[in-house]
């Protein structure tokens, strides 16, 4: 599509998307911003519908980015060249690569959600933290969790701390958010095992068979899962604590668990 | 040691206090701050020689901060309470505690870690992100890692973000900062095998033998490690990475390393 250009920052599209800084507004105009060459390239591999683009030409000299640039031009979204001026405000802190874009939120529900014979599910209940969120989908795709429901998210899933953290990984069809309720149906309609990181149980994450179906849930770190995971058919399991901390950050403990079903199914 | 109070926000204490927040003001006058309750009582575990308490009697109701002030009213420390308008100004983001307080830098020098038989050792080469090397000082201290070295650190030790996200354990006499060719020496004396997680190599991180004497060398996310670690002696290991995403953040690479060497271990 041709581009065209945007050089005062009072511009009304300008405007509408650095709203989407906004938590309300993404839930308002059903639309989220991206930032970052590799993010965006990433929402576009997972289908994700772009419809706005703002580039800084004077920053996109990279080869990386003139090569996202000929995917967006070839895309059906309306891309605006705008001044360093206008681009200053669109973009996120000092996220140099001098292009954003708006794309439309997806539908992201449990019941479309891929299950392969002998799933690894990751199941986060009410993480506080955007960032932690992120970089568990980060670990989550590294170790090969085949799908992560996010459980009363604090947060919506394409808060921009989200994405950066999850370096895009977020994007995945198979990441969704859910109820506990829904969820548990499902685990236990897919017959898998079920764990829960808990710091005060005496049973070490090392004492599990990962390589049964098997779905790994963690809580938040200030205030633990909540009591729809206290259930006799899910065991839970500690890392060892060694040292003078009583536990670790959410997004560690993750990435341990999830690597540890890794090695025990390879 | 008798309380005095502070009402001004231009007291000459408070003003010196708040200059501990930039990185050449620590290094010049040799102090740094420490914000948190249980960060401040790690601090006081490990001899951290606390020189000043900033106290805002109103914020300060739970138990834990009164056995907190009640171990600073017994130490050497000089202790000022201060107005709700004046600990705003002293306190770092929203943190609530109630108390802050100011330390003499420690010598942290790798001749003086007690290096025990058959160690695991965890060696971080200029990471750029504060946070991380917080993150990564808790989950070596959670898997029993008997000492970290920062080599060519691009923070100082007590930049607030590392204590915050270290949650204390960077106050250890076990961290220690020193120079690649220092690090490399000391390494190969204590005769430990020495690995670099490095993402380009063949590699995996479970092929290795962690029950012996260990050192696991990690870098920067941005540029790997330096050539001061490309040696014949030095093993590189890799994740495997199942997803989309061509990396980990260092301090998820650095978990899994550690907990897998523990696992190892038990």
């Amino acid at each position: 599509m041709a581009r065209h250009e945007i050089t005062s920052r009072q511009n009304e599209r300008v405007k509408q998307a650095v709203k989407l800084r906004d938590a309300r507004q993404r839930g308002k105009q059903q639309r989220f911003i991206i930032d970052g060459v590799r993010e965006i390239g990433r929402a576009l591999d997972a289908g994700i519908d772009v419809v706005e683009v703002f580039l800084c030409p004077s920053l996109c000299n990279s080869p990386t980015v003139q090569q996202l640039l000929t995917r967006l031009d070839e895309s059906a979204a309306i891309v605006a060249e705008v001044t360093g001026d206008v681009f200053e405000k669109l973009a996120f802190g000092a996220r140099g690569d001098g292009v954003v874009v708006i794309a439309n939120t997806p539908a992201r529900n449990i019941n479309v959600l891929e299950i392969p014979a002998n799933p690894l599910i990751a199941v986060l209940e009410r993480l506080e933290k955007p960032g932690n969120v992120g970089a568990i989908l980060r670990s989550a795709d590294g170790a090969g969790v085949d799908a992560v429901i996010i459980v009363d998210p604090q947060t919506d899933l394409f808060n921009p701390n989200t994405i950066r953290a999850s370096v895009g990984t977020v994007f995945s069809k198979q990441v969704c958010t859910a109820s506990p309720a829904e969820t548990l149906a499902r685990l236990r309609e897919w017959g898998v095992a079920l764990i829960a990181a808990r710091p005060e149980v005496d049973r070490l994450y090392t004492d599990i068979d990962y390589s049964q179906g098997i779905a790994i849930v963690l809580g938040s770190e200030a205030n633990g899962l909540t009591d729809a995971w206290q259930q006799a058919d899910i065991a839970g399991v500690r890392l060892p604590m060694q040292g003078i901390a009583d536990s670790l950050n959410v997004s560690t403990t993750a990435a341990v668990l999830f690597y540890e079903a890794l090695r025990q199914r390879n």
